[in-house]
């Protein structure tokens, strides 16, 4: 589908997301926010959700109910369970002295969880042979993983899984190290 | 539907959910998980969205498309935005002095944003007038506010609703006050 992309660099200007033409967009004052159909969506699961019953193709969820639910509880065990712990917000809070710790303890924490899930329902990728919207959330937190210096030695499944992943064209366009406005120490 | 409840107490024996029997059954050692059709799943909105997918009776879910997208998006700010940031592991490592002030902080936050996203989704409940998922992660995250004694004069929207909810019988019997094992102080 087509489609125009705005960033907002979280950074800059002291955080865009706080302009008040974002906080119009999302209340939340997060990334991202979708404008489609005559409505604005927050919050990327939903996002994904209203994408895939509107624009099916390709398919993130399989048709299957209890794979469907596999793939639910792995995207949200990231993006509930680790996401918004590390998050920049909640960093800014914890101080800088204790951030990195704290990010790498919840990412751990997580990655154990995660780690112990995947034997059960991964095949090529998070779920099955099929990438699903628990690959779209798993790819970026790898991402921030590897920013925050997490060993990801413990993790094996996780890592094949990532590596599938980065070898698919469409998670090396998008991967957070290539956004427009990716800060030129984090491009790759 | 029958189900049967096993309760785990997330204080007592230094906490429940880190047993090795409940840690096999959600290795995020978090509640709730639902052992259901053979498979074992956690993070509540999967549980729920599974439910939605074979027991669609009532309906969690409205059908169109964009009310859908309202109702999840409101559901996982509310899980995703705010009940991490305040759950009880987090408020461990926040620290005994600090935990009131972060918690209080969390829940405004995402309230602030909530009440705002309701003036253009609200019906009598959070998405128009009839009882969605939305509304089974407001009714707890109320009650965690006034665990929390957090302000609520700012938010009269979510206040009403709330207030419509536990006039049903199943918001009554649910609510966090009045589970098998909440401690007595907590209890109404």
């Amino acid at each position: 589908m087509d489609y125009e992309m705005i960033t907002i660099n979280l950074t800059k200007d002291g955080g865009q997301q706080f302009s008040e033409e974002f906080q119009a967009l999302n209340p939340m004052k997060q990334v991202p926010a979708l404008k489609i159909d005559g409505i604005t969506i927050g919050q990327s699961l939903a996002i994904i959700e209203y994408l895939e019953e509107t624009r099916p193709t390709p398919r993130l969820l399989p048709q299957d109910p209890k794979k469907r639910a596999h793939v639910r509880m792995i995207s949200h065990l990231l993006a509930s369970g680790i996401q918004p712990l590390q998050n920049l917000s909640v960093l800014k809070q914890v101080g800088q002295e204790n951030q990195l710790t704290w990010a790498q303890q919840a990412i751990s924490s997580g990655f154990n969880a995660l780690e112990q899930i995947l034997q059960s329902t991964a095949g090529k990728y998070c779920v099955g042979d099929e990438v699903s919207m628990a690959d779209l959330c798993l790819a970026p937190q790898v991402a921030n993983a590897d920013r925050f210096k997490v060993d990801l030695t413990p993790y094996p499944t996780i890592s094949r899984i990532n590596k599938s992943l980065l070898a698919l064209e469409a998670f090396q366009v998008s991967h957070p190290c290539r956004q427009p406005d990716t800060p030129p120490e984090l491009r790759a």
